[in-house]
């Protein structure tokens, strides 16, 4: 019990960590106050750089001052703007529009939710009974995804990303780990196996090959396959135009199985609205309505009636942003590869994975620290402090306790190399190519303070 | 496991009640396939019945067309509308503006959610770890309220209300509770008193002498005390003006006790923005940042804009409702004592408590219908699709299961005559007085068809 408080408060919550994201902005307004190399790099946080289409703005004022949208809509969202985000699915999928058969998508198969956060903790209640479950989830995770496994006391087994590999997951592993004896019991068994396409935080694009083995072993397995595609948006495909995210739409029954969850903070570039959304089966929805009840009632209304007349022709405003990240992420990868010790391990959609020089984890002296092994959040709090570039640490999505009796209970195997812990995220999407070009000095400015190359 | 889904959905989501308003909603759409009495009265909902003061409209159409409502804000509100908000706080409950002394309310007391749902959510969150918890709730209570429960594994303690005293809950009975050997381990604590004032689903108003002495029994114990305050802008004083909901906030140690949960949907008129509030101590509060971030992000940005800068101009708007509204809820009084066998047992806010002529229950002959004993279901359907007239049944606001053992087991005694289930709840916000008139003529027809009076 806090001294502050006559009651007492959730183990689980106590025992979360508080978010990251202002941590690392502090460490930027530090620097603010010695600016050495001039403008602060702000590249912790995976944020749309640019304003909304102008059509979305005025459409957005426009509705904004009519009575109706000031009034509860239904619970999963507008009926037209589902069905429109089903044609947008379809289009972006390449799906046949009438969707014969029981592939494809439509308006029945969409619930929308107030962001995209909302909709993975909406399913992790739906899914996972507190205190009883767990879940598969690549290592690195994104941390509001683990901060929801620990709210709601699921325990997450991590499955390590192949560092040589782009940071794919193992599927071998997770196969292992499934196939198990001991995890034959229903309630032995993880109730989901969480992806994140384009990755957050490595940016890592799964092929819909791979995709598609990860969906082959939970239907084997009878566990759910989320799929997090919030920065869908920014597949890329050889020609550098919008890739198709993957094929598992085609399949006749991916209702009893995937569940596909998405955001219009990236797209469509505005997060300050919040709005998400839930691709699943009319069977999982139904359930989800029931909770979505209790938390939103319904989406924010203006957003959605905005965007439900506006979608198909925001198609080339789209396609436009996504071949101009695609060009900033190539920029990115010239500018920190080329500067000694950097290298960029995976990079897609809105960001980054990057390993800095090996040397930095001793460079403890040089700095007059008297610890030794300098952890990447020492690196991306020097970084951001003293050279003005703001990262997220690789540790911060790391889980939270990792000393080897936790790591052997919650990494599966062929992860060790991750405990290295050197690498930072870093977020493209929200700076223009002058950042970029202004990274490399910097980074140089980095090795040496860092004492490297002197 | 579902026929539809290859994974199963937690036992606590499949056992939840599907949200009933849509089922009551049903009812009028029957009723106007053959409307007999002319329009739909919709009693059910407690929406505002009115558009959004004009200025509140202009402001929302102004700040929606400004890209920098598209952007993420803070997780617990815009600092601005969280200082503005705190001082229309003060102003409503007279408190001190200088906040002297540790009473009073500041912008660090306040927390901005998507709505008040969403804020209930996040408490039980936080307070009550899933399958460990229990909460003591008065009896009806609030549907919404009772999902978040059986989604997250809590068990509700209910505390009866007295239906001879304007539905006021048994303080005795909750003394008794707390006060039994069982109950003075931690864990077999309940976490928090939950009371909404003015209630849903009863209309009934809590004086400050009641909640003071909820409050002084929730400190005496170390649980805390939630209180609801949704239609805190339509208690009314002895003149029919707004009037103080309490002044517990005058006391000095507030914080380590009382969560105030408050809404701008019903006040200011906009469900569909989303907008609700938790008034709390920063260290209450500090917890909620971390829950709120993995649900929320941040509230929708463009209505705490729009109203950071507006709220004193509305206090006039605020008390014109509030007038308006105590006298709509007057002439529903006299309305609806004035038909034969109805009587209104509890009004205030939104809502009113009202019981039908005790032969109803017993009119299945009447009806050509074979069950006996109809239950207020089973009325609200009738006045529904017969007469016209959508109210929610006071079953909505019962346990789920009330058979013997449950009720012994969950609802804490001198509640029996709650059983009687002979209530309806009319929503009287929503409709102009006009349709108020026409309630009594309905309810007339309503008498014929039932047998009574001929």
């Amino acid at each position: 019990m806090s001294s502050m408080l006559n009651f007492s408060v959730s183990a689980a919550v106590e025992g979360t960590e508080a978010p990251p994201i202002p941590r690392a902005q502090a460490w930027g307004v530090e620097y603010l106050e010695n600016p050495s190399y001039g403008e602060l790099l702000g590249l912790s946080q995976g944020v749309p750089g640019t304003a909304p289409h102008e059509s979305v703005l005025k459409a957005l004022s426009a509705v904004s001052a009519d009575p109706l949208s000031a009034k509860y809509g239904p619970i999963l969202g507008e009926t037209a703007l589902r069905e429109a985000y089903a044609e947008e699915i379809r289009v972006q999928y390449q799906l046949s529009p009438s969707c014969k058969g029981k592939g494809g998508v439509t308006g029945q198969d969409i619930g929308i939710t107030t962001g995209c956060n909302m909709a993975f903790l909406t399913l992790i209640m739906a899914l996972c009974p507190a205190g009883k479950s767990s879940v598969l989830i690549p290592l690195p995770s994104y941390f509001n995804q683990m901060m929801v496994f620990s709210l709601q006391s699921v325990k997450p087994i991590f499955v390590p990303c192949d560092t040589t590999n782009a940071f794919k997951p193992s599927l071998a592993s997770a196969r292992e780990y499934l196939s198990s004896p001991d995890r034959q019991k229903e309630e032995m068994k993880p109730k989901m196996i969480c992806l994140v396409s384009p990755n957050n935080p490595t940016g890592s694009v799964y092929t819909h090959e791979e995709i598609k083995e990860w969906y082959d072993l939970a239907k084997e397995f009878k566990v759910a396959l989320i799929l997090d595609e919030t920065y869908r948006d920014f597949v890329e495909d050889s020609n550098g135009d919008r890739g198709i995210p993957h094929r598992l739409f085609e399949e006749e029954d991916w209702r009893e199985t995937l569940i596909s969850l998405g955001s219009f903070s990236k797209g469509y570039r505005i997060p300050g609205h919040r709005l998400g959304s839930i691709i699943a089966g009319p069977a999982l929805l139904k359930h989800l309505t029931t909770i979505c009840d209790c938390m939103q009632i319904c989406a924010p209304r203006p957003p959605q009636i905005a965007l439900s007349t506006l979608l198909p022709s925001l198609r080339p405003d789209l396609t436009a942003s996504s071949k101009a990240l695609s060009k900033r992420r190539h920029l990115f990868e010239d500018v920190v590869n080329s500067v000694e010790g950097w290298n960029v391990a995976s990079i897609g959609g809105y960001f980054a994975y990057v390993s800095y020089p090996s040397d930095y984890s001793f460079a403890s002296s040089t700095l007059g620290l008297k610890r030794k092994n300098l952890t990447s959040e020492d690196i991306a709090k020097i970084l951001a402090t003293k050279v003005g570039v703001v990262t997220l640490p690789g540790s911060f999505f790391m889980p939270p306790t990792s000393d080897d009796e936790a790591w052997e209970n919650d990494v599966l195997k062929g992860g060790e190399i991750l405990r290295e812990d050197k690498w930072l995220r870093f977020a493209v999407a929200n700076v223009g190519d002058d950042v970029i070009l202004k990274l490399g000095p910097r980074l140089k400015e980095m090795n040496k303070l860092m004492g490297l190359g002197e």
